[in-house]
């Protein structure tokens, strides 16, 4: 798994997220490995066909708009590489962690966890925040 | 990675989570590969020494109380594995992702983020919540 590639599939999954689209957000997911989502307060997800549809009835619920993410650092654990960004949603800012692995040639991600961050860094430095 | 090992591992986690035994958690985290720790509404830690430092932090607050980890399940990906489960904190129910890796011949915590489940499963489905 190569950091740059990874950076971009994550860019994707957000650029799918904002614009609603849900064939490339369905494509995304990984078919063969079990998969993982957890949405902000909702219970965890684990079966690829409710993942699929929580996406369906995000993009259908016209109040999301625009999700923004920032200062995205990849870790790469050999066959697999995770994601770390905070998501501007509606000037609210949430942290979340998005895992990939390499399925039938494409990166597809297996895991998504956003949660709220109620301690974010300061909005200056949200493209490079010295949070440690 | 098997599953009853990373389970167990997990296991041990909220044994030194609960009973505030630091050796043990400063211990579990891995030391050659990134980590990430994402504790409820903090933001983002991935360095080992603020992550260790946080986990100090909150075995000093005496208010933590006992974690209990509910309906933990496995997700093996080869040499990684993810452990997702319920934590139960002061009566507060939170969602949580742990990944586990092979390090040194012991198995190590990469990754964990908790968060907030504003929408849990029913009290009495939290050891095999229908969630989906």
């Amino acid at each position: 798994m190569d950091a740059t590639a990874v950076l971009f599939a994550n860019e994707t999954f957000y650029h799918a997220f904002s614009h609603r689209d849900f064939a490339v957000m369905e494509r995304l997911w990984a078919r063969e490995w079990p998969v993982l989502c957890i949405h902000p307060g909702w219970p965890v997800l684990t079966e690829h066909a409710a993942i699929i549809e929580s996406w369906r009835r995000i993009f259908q619920n016209s109040a999301t708009g625009t999700v923004t993410p920032h200062y995205a650092r990849a870790f790469v654990y050999g066959a697999m590489a995770t994601v770390v960004c905070y998501e501007e949603i509606q000037g609210a800012l949430l942290v979340a962690n998005n895992t990939f692995i390499v399925e039938a040639g494409e990166i597809r991600i297996i895991h998504h966890h956003a949660s709220h961050c109620a301690n974010p860094p300061p909005p200056e430095t949200k493209s490079a925040p010295a949070m440690q």
